[in-house]
């Protein structure tokens, strides 16, 4: 696999231009099942991988994280991430995180939706569920990383935590790593029981062992759980391969780590984004100078940091908004292609701009409430 | 017209807690013909005019303005604007700004788009259109203001500048004072012998006169014109009534300002969002201590300032998340209400959140391409 930019492109103006495409489940299923999961994720990692290596900040602009964090009536936060491409479109993500949505709402602890705004108009061109994409660009990450920093001939993944990233991690990685075997482990037995149910569509053994296991064995091992904050770390790294990588995928909280400190420090640790990872990833952990290349050094130059395969590296993936925008132009890409989603008229476009009740046709009509029927 | 917030509030949890609301022109035109122009306008009126009063930071969070500036292929911004109520909902304002649309893609300067969002949940409950809800409450924010600043027998109304704006300003205005007639002038003549026209709903007498005349005979005057940055300002500021107050409406960027320096400096100016107001309201030309009462702190405290009204007054308007928040939830009850909008899932609620594959119900069946048909 090359990182070569797909050759479709999202569409530019023209008669759809006024409607936005709406993109939930059932489209998403759709889409998945016209080009094939695995030829999805392909896409993706070697897209992610080509706009790593291509960043131009020029043409491309970032913003971290920010959002609402509230305490009542329970702790949660809000955050979105906006990301443009020049002269193109914007993605913004909004995530939901709260911990005590499964119990009290019956809702999944995190919701998540991405919107994609035409920069040169301002136009809502594509609303879509955030929590496919979301699983499928973070998995995609861990496999640019891990290419670039584990050994090609890694054939043991390990896996702490084996909640829904873990399943994203063991696909992507699979895509790209000759894997023979999956080891596991979850403190919660019955995450791990289903794991391999979970991930029975990949062929491989999955093997649910002890921690001490999952460590010794494992070529390249994700870290995906979520460990309170001020909790972790989740591993021990004493007795690990001498080539081991890490992708650390859990941390996204001040506060909230998964390695040990003293294993950080005899790492390559490369962020995806530095100026999140410092925030809420392991980097945390780190001063500036114990930090090495991020994802855009390592894409640029990867012979640069080849040597390095031979000893223990971390990916700190807090997950960013170029892996949003990424994903979302896949998916739409394919949704325009197919002619999948729902295309609804949401802006005013009226015939008269300086008319702002022209839409309603017959003003005069309108002033007084209808009468109830 | 009292203060008081309409007892309609939003739902809460429900069985429509796992679906997004779609409402577009046609479902804008829908809850305006059922609950009558005149009545919806009163409704945002008085319930910006409680939500100020109340304001609590405690329970609401505002953040000003933020977004993308772009040159290429021509300048333009594509900017949010979130606000919070603590426990209950987000919501974010999505605006592009671009001069070039109308000529190069027949579209209007501004689109936007409004979502809201369940803070305990993440859940994007509503996208709505943004031109007519922004027009609205652009309209509504100077009544409030010209209630608590303009004397309360004003019948002659101002128009500098006859676009969009203009209509709503004339329409809230309407609403709250005993207006006889409105004096209109635009540098551009189709603006102007148009407006007429567009207003002819309420039923006042309408005359194009000359800027001059405008001035001198106004109670009330709305400024609200799409001047160059640095080319204003678009009034004398010479002849005027003595208790002349001014609802600023059209600066909106740095440098962009519609009232003479020394004019300002004569009256009390009122900004809506004091943070936003510095960088792009009239505000941006004076210093702090030049700088009169929010509308926050007017509306809190009317009686402090009643013998303004008798002086010259002024409502620098920016525009600020507060009055989106207050317009999209009166128009989104009322949709509720009516079972007016397109109900759609967008998130992805699978059973398993451990599995994010399990919403395609036989992963095994997708991992290839269907083939084509």
């Amino acid at each position: 696999m090359n990182a070569v930019r797909p050759v479709m492109q999202l569409k530019g103006a023209g008669s759809a231009m006024r409607m936005t495409r709406i993109l939930g489940e059932q489209e998403l299923r759709q889409i998945v099942r016209a080009t094939g999961l695995h030829a999805l994720m392909d896409e993706v990692i070697s897209t992610l991988e080509y706009e790593l290596e291509h960043f131009d900040p020029a043409n491309t602009e970032l913003r971290k994280r920010e959002g609402f964090q509230y305490q009542h009536p329970h702790p949660g936060v809000l955050e979105w991430m906006p990301v443009m491409q020049v002269g193109r479109h914007a993605v913004i993500k909004l995530v939901g995180y709260n911990p005590r949505s499964p119990e009290e709402l019956g809702l999944p602890t995190i919701l998540s939706s991405l919107s994609l705004y035409d920069v040169t108009t301002g136009h809502l061109r594509a609303v879509c569920d955030g929590t496919f994409p979301t699983a499928l660009r973070t998995g995609a990450a861990s496999a640019v990383a891990s290419r670039l920093l584990a050994r090609e001939d890694s054939r043991v993944l390990g896996l702490v935590g084996c909640g829904a990233q873990a399943v994203t991690q063991a696909h992507a990685l699979s895509r790209v790593f000759p894997l023979g075997r999956v080891l596991v482990h979850d403190i919660a037995p019955e995450a791990m029981r289903s794991f391999a149910r979970r991930v029975a569509f990949l062929g491989l053994e999955v093997v649910a062992v002890p921690l001490t296991r999952v460590e010794q064995e494992a070529d390249i091992l994700c870290t995906a759980t979520s460990v309170a904050v001020g909790a972790g770390p989740v591993v021990s790294g004493r007795l690990i391969k001498a080539h081991l990588h890490i992708n650390a995928v859990g941390s996204d909280l001040p506060g909230k780590t998964e390695l040990p400190l003293e294993m950080l420090r005899r790492a390559l640790v490369c962020p995806d984004y530095l100026p999140q990872a410092v925030v809420e990833g392991e980097c945390q952990q780190l001063e500036p100078g114990e930090i090495g290349p991020s994802l855009f050094e390592l894409t640029r130059s990867p012979e640069q940091w080849r040597s390095h395969r031979d000893g223990l590296t971390v990916f700190d993936s807090t997950g960013f908004s170029l892996e949003d925008k990424v994903v979302l132009e896949v998916i739409l890409a394919h949704a325009e292609r197919l002619g999948v989603g729902r295309l609804l008229q949401v802006e005013s476009m009226a015939e008269d701009p300086k008319d702002p009740y022209g839409f309603l046709q017959e003003t005069a009509t309108c002033l007084k409430a209808a009468p109830a029927v």
